[in-house]
């Protein structure tokens, strides 16, 4: 198999274009990708107590992944266009490694798949959390983005070890 | 110094807002973002001989890391509209860690920061990386994004060990 | 009926999620909106003269309200992305009650309501109306904007009395 | 004072137009604007005890109009693009009255007002209430969405009665 | 027939609208466009050395247009909004003519067609051109830009001559 | 002068980047953009009628011009974000060259010029009559797209012969 075949993003001439995904059949596709944002125990407790107070970081970062998931072909240039029938988002604080770990499923009746969906919508949920608290703590670091499952389409199953 | 007034985006009954930056002024600000994208060794020879022959993965990333820097305030709920006056993203191979390591400076003169903008552009870097790779390789992991230096403005300098 | 199952953008946790649709069959569904803009007569009378001389409020109104209901999606946070099939938007003015009235009806094939497409089409005719007169009357008042009927779809049938 | 020279988004010609604004000086500005969420009192009770438990439909309300304020400017044709300084948006239950009031203040230092961004904001988080709500209440209607106060600028204050 | 009923967009009175296609049944449609950029010899030289050496206005000009394409109903107030299954966009150099030559392929299965999507596409792209090449030749010119084909749908095939 | 500096978009290594204009001074700038839509002498007629009776193209094609121009940033990956002071599109109708002209006018104090705003104006009002003339018309062309004039900024001043 040749190179030039296999970044599929590009022609024989080595130029972008975006997949044509014409000829596929419509269907049910889902993806799940995780990734986490490690931060100082301090932050990460501010973050909890906020949740069982006053001031939700989760809820607000939660908010922009599900934004960001409908807006991913617009920020990643060879995407189609996709409209999502769902996207879930899920948080958890994981005390002994310091860290949040986000979780996100997308799933779609498409021509294509939603890996990229799900991997925008984890990393904008990230981001958000950084924005949100940024203030107290700038050395957060945002690692471990990746897809975890991928269900649907002629590739068939996918899951990460 | 009480927890409510520091996650600056809550007020006091822990509801979000977009912080009042009203009254500070204008200066130069600066701020680098680092990240990376770990994959395949074959992977990663696949990017570079593209590099040299035909089909780009590097530029397409570059474009799609500074049209979403512009998109920041967009993606993240509370962040400002901001008029960038500089993006510049480098890639580079580092063949002994198997990985792509991206780098972003943004700058502005304005009256908040440009954290976000960089820490934006260097993700949608990395996930176009992604994007344009993962049919060869659905495994890469997208980590260690993390604010590196920032100038200008009240809070001073920052610049991580 | 337990509450937590009734705020359907809410899952058992009280975390925010877009609705899963993906097993709903596709449907033609349709929902008309209406709304009123309240303003002095002097202000009516300056939109009435204006559209058979030259101006035309209600023309730039409508193309707003039409390109608005195309950005749903992203101005409503659960909203699903939807492919409009139709958008229509009618403006009559009621000198008796020295008001704009706005009529909006949106179709589609799709597997959710548009409802929303249908209010948020509706709104923003009414704010851009607001915005070509303001310079002449800033007390006008955006009133009674509500969901007038919805057909296709599980839930049947809605017809506000 | 001609009609024409009135409504300021037409020139002499009727046609539409951006206003010329480049001659304004840059001064600190500010509005304020309300409207309302008329609904059910079951409606309102669900809100109520969400907030107090779990799945807060005003969090998700007001990142909703904080985000669409700083879309104003691709919402309403003529208005100028206006990098926001502060947006801030208060929600408050009224049992007697069956409403969720929402206020909306918004600053900027710039060359025109931001009336149209804290009405375009008020609307946005009363759409995301509907939105949030319509599973259990069809029948709410937005209602009284008016420019409260405004201040800077040549035209001097504003203050609604 | 009368002139009210040939230009879709409006209604009998004259009013926009978005044309209602929810009748209309989903077929493989494909549209191509093409345009011309005219520039002086040295400016066309550059461009073509950068090519074979570094910087190459090419590939950002076309993943502007890819981008652009997909941003169709956002730019065209009365598009529909579409998932695009292909864009491939391909440009030549005519030294002879001195101009760089675009020809844009748009796909999709819809209820109308692409013809807007292929002609944004196509003049994006010339557009991106424009801006990379501007800073040493300001005198470009945008021209030709025309659809040459259409397939699918109910007006059948169309060929420009 | 080496042409690596002359496409100031690209640095030394042929990399895009969003050029640096933090250390230019905040000027008043001005572009001027023309450009034309060749049709049949019937679809010109029916335009021209239009605008007497009812259906006006013209203004539905200038909304979308200044939305457009507001745009620029996002369509045209290294162009700079700019808070427009002014739009101004005006459109001729030149029967014996059955073509419509268009004539765009963009102003701003800001630290680059207003080209591509002018531009991305210009062609997105060409496009618009296309849109709404294509059921009639298909073979009309968009040509003669090009800088009139531009004030302002170091280069200081560019008027086309």
């Amino acid at each position: 198999m040749r190179d030039s075949m296999r970044f599929t993003h590009f022609n024989e001439e080595g130029q972008t274009k975006m997949v044509d995904v014409s000829e596929k059949p419509l269907t049910k596709r889902e993806a799940m990708a995780i990734g986490s944002v490690y931060m100082r125990p301090e932050t990460l407790k501010l973050i909890k107590n906020k949740q069982v107070s006053k001031g939700d970081v989760f809820e607000v970062a939660r908010v922009a992944g599900i934004m960001a998931a409908k807006k991913t072909s617009e920020i990643i240039p060879m995407c189609h266009q996709l409209n999502l029938t769902h996207v879930g988002i899920s948080l958890d604080i994981d005390e002994g490694k310091n860290k949040v770990t986000i979780k996100t499923t997308i799933k779609i009746a498409g021509q294509t798949g939603v890996e990229m969906e799900a991997l925008v919508a984890t990393t904008a949920t990230a981001l958000t959390i950084y924005d949100m608290c940024k203030a107290v703590d700038k050395e957060m670091v945002i690692s471990d983005i990746t897809l975890l499952e991928k269900r649907g389409g002629r590739s068939g199953e996918f899951r990460r070890d």
